[in-house]
């Protein structure tokens, strides 16, 4: 000890900032290191996940999975309808954002946004006659992701509603959403309002009809290097997507006055986009869903292949864990909230468009977008560092997505939830914020992580899967 | 001495970096201070530069200058033909980029645009017959800046082409540019082939009156905040303008729309445009002309109202030194050239689109644009310290355009020649790079600088017109 004390001391601390405080302010010197015992310190998860931890089956699996992820190509091939294009719509159905939830737990926004479906459907003439079928059980209630789709806060889907067919040509499978309806009053912030139900008639009627003919005469768009263009002009196709819907616009206009579609038609779709710089949210969505869903069902595979939130719970799906889903009470977010509101006001953690972050993008892939700090907070500075932090918790990166400030490197992509655990680094995930009641609209953005929890759930089962029933 | 020994020395060197790199060689620690000799050691003019360093007469000259940058509004109003919105238009007359050359002294793609303008105009046949008459003097020569007007490149106008027209609402003085053709074989790089000719009819018939009948219909279009955009979505708004042609798009297709323009031509309109992500760069350059054209005659002025190249000079305007030009021998760009393509191809730096860097933008804004060092070279860290270094020779800064990866930072703008020379840096110019040849084109991108000594020349002009005259 004497010698030791007469040598400059240079510590280093493991776990409680406070000892490292302490011995800078008595004038020491000491570098902190930030750490947490896996599994938030559950020795029964810790010792399953050491079983798990650079597992050959697993690493294969995630090698398959993840190589599944980068190969899709997910195309725009046209707008459909929902009762025709997506699986398994038939009768009274409504899809929703996130994992199943019955009508009783439903949160505000999602029940309004319910209830506008069904007015919107023709099933009922009222918001009372709509209550009372949904209350009876006259609707079916099921989430998108189970129907190739995802859509964006409380993510209602009812069968006559246009939807945007993307279509994965390398793996074949499909990915669905809704056209977005822009911002204020809308249904997928709860608003039931005579003004949003006909503006979701237009887009049925007019727009639906006239972005189709478009595309047919643009031909299949491919989306990647679209979203890889937004990515370089100030994007991370989640709260940001004004960049996207710009180049969107570039190609569908063309399309649409090659076709027979009617110039007043055509002027009035390219006014809405014009006038809604999240229109292409909607497509970076089901762009990310089948990117995704290629790679689910590996089995043994760690990789998330959903996040998505129902406004009740936070739900994760994972490639070799069949179609579970693992849930947690959904956080309320502590983001940006415009005038007169604050977090007393929000729902929690609404929408589907989690699936952006899953897919590398989003929260991912924030320092392409420092422009996106003046509206879910932080600083650009930060928005560099949370990228680069993503990589300790993915199974790689992807170099179709690259990201300018950081030397163009390659987006995180392909959460491992063992690297979740492990690290206890979570998942950061930008995101609007929903008020509580239905119809009031969004009421502020921010930057929130998914849980560890629902990480932590995960291990036991893929503990289950991979070792126990080898 | 021997009480200096005895401690730790810590080093700062100024001036020969040489000094510093041998004592750290040696094991020593040295800062090494980068600095020369104001005016390149010239003491004479360094002698003059003492006495106008926070001279009353100019700070309050360059005070009123600077204001009236800023107050500068420029909005597009239409599409016009030079002959008839250009001052002083009358006869055979062309108009070039940068200060004033002879038809024997100027550069192969200068030459080479100005014959196409011969054909293009109908005063000659065929290239031999039209150089005849450049040869005979029979067509006068002008800058661009004479006429109110910028050129990219070889920055040809002639009179029956059609042209932008930018008015500062707030002085009431006009800017003008061509319409931008676009990359490959282009006028603006001297070619001049039948289907060079043949584009810039269809621009003059087709195009111009379209885009006219677009903007008729959406009003006049404010500039800044669509410049402010850009910067927000990698554009630096010189040789990225990917994010400005987008955003042009979205106005001028409704418009376009709600107008009696045909159907067809709108279709093309939108594909020409759709095509060229440089579009929007003639309309940056007369916003910027504008602005500084606004800010220019102000007696007593330092502060730069023009940079441009001619393919032979460089040259620079200052507010307070009337309409003289400062001229020195234009560099040729040691940029990322084309694959095939070398600095031996290259012609001298060329066009008015320095007028940009001159407004606060292009090199001067590279920390918005970190995409576009693939294009110009560098990396984005360099980016961000360009954009941050030329705060040191400019008179302030303009929050109405903001850098996000600097925290939103304004501009530098208004460079003040004092500045330049007392501290030997350089403005920054992000450039394209022709060959050498008229005709062949785009051979490369590039970031160079202004040349110190043209600087060096305004401060006996600037001694002479605020002290020795007053």
């Amino acid at each position: 000890m004497p010698k030791l004390h007469n040598k400059e001391l240079n510590i280093s601390n493991i776990g409680l900032r406070a000892f490292s405080e302490n011995i800078q302010e008595s004038g020491g010197s000491s570098t902190h290191v930030d750490w947490q015992p896996p599994a938030g310190g559950d020795r029964e998860i810790g010792s399953k996940l050491a079983d798990l931890v650079n597992h050959e089956r697993i690493e294969a699996a995630n090698h398959e999975a993840f190589a599944r992820y980068l190969a899709a190509n997910p195309v725009l091939v046209g707008v459909g309808v929902a009762r025709e294009d997506l699986p398994d719509m038939d009768g009274k159905i409504i899809l929703h954002a996130g994992a199943p939830v019955d009508w009783n737990d439903m949160c505000g926004p999602m029940r309004g946004a319910i209830l506008g479906a069904v007015i919107y459907e023709g099933w009922a003439e009222n918001l009372v006659d709509a209550e009372k079928m949904a209350v009876d059980g006259e609707i079916r209630f099921d989430p998108c992701h189970h129907h190739n789709a995802v859509g964006p806060m409380a993510g209602i889907i009812s069968p006559s509603m246009p939807v945007w067919i993307v279509n994965n040509t390398e793996h074949g499978n499909q990915g669905f959403t809704t056209l977005n309806e822009g911002l204020g009053k809308v249904l997928r912030f709860g608003a039931n309002s005579p003004e949003v139900i006909e503006r979701l008639k237009w887009m049925e009627k007019s727009l639906a009809p006239t972005l189709n003919s478009a595309i047919q005469k643009t031909g299949p768009i491919e989306l990647k290097p679209l979203i890889g263009q937004a990515l370089h002009m100030g994007d991370e196709v989640h709260n940001r997507n004004a960049a996207g819907s710009s180049l969107l616009i570039k190609k569908l206009v063309v399309g649409a006055l090659d076709s027979d579609a009617v110039q007043n038609e055509i002027k009035q779709m390219v006014s809405f986009i014009a006038g809604n710089d999240h229109f292409f949210l909607n497509l970076s969505m089901p762009s990310c869903k089948v990117m995704l869903d290629a790679a689910h069902g590996v089995p043994n595979s760690s990789m998330v292949t959903a996040m998505a939130r129902n406004g009740v719970k936070f739900g994760i799906r994972v490639s070799g864990l069949s179609d579970q889903w693992f849930t947690t009470p959904a956080p309320v977010v502590d983001g940006l909230y415009f005038p007169g509101y604050s977090i007393d006001d929000a729902a929690a953690d609404l929408g589907d468009s989690a699936i952006t972050e899953t897919a590398g993008l989003g929260g991912f892939a924030m320092a392409a977008s420092p422009a996106i700090t003046q509206f879910v907070g932080g600083s650009p500075a930060d928005a560099l560092v949370q990228s680069r932090y993503m990589r300790n918790i993915t199974i790689g990166t992807n170099s179709q997505f690259t990201l300018p400030a950081l030397d163009f490197a390659p987006t995180a992509a392909g959460i491992d939830v063992r690297k979740v655990v492990d690290t206890s680094i979570l998942p950061v995930v930008n995101t609007g914020i929903a008020h509580k009641e239905a119809g009031v609209g969004q009421i502020g953005a921010g930057i929130t992580s998914a849980p560890l929890d629902v990480f932590v759930q995960t291990i036991a089962s893929l503990h289950q899967s991979v070792i126990s029933s080898a």
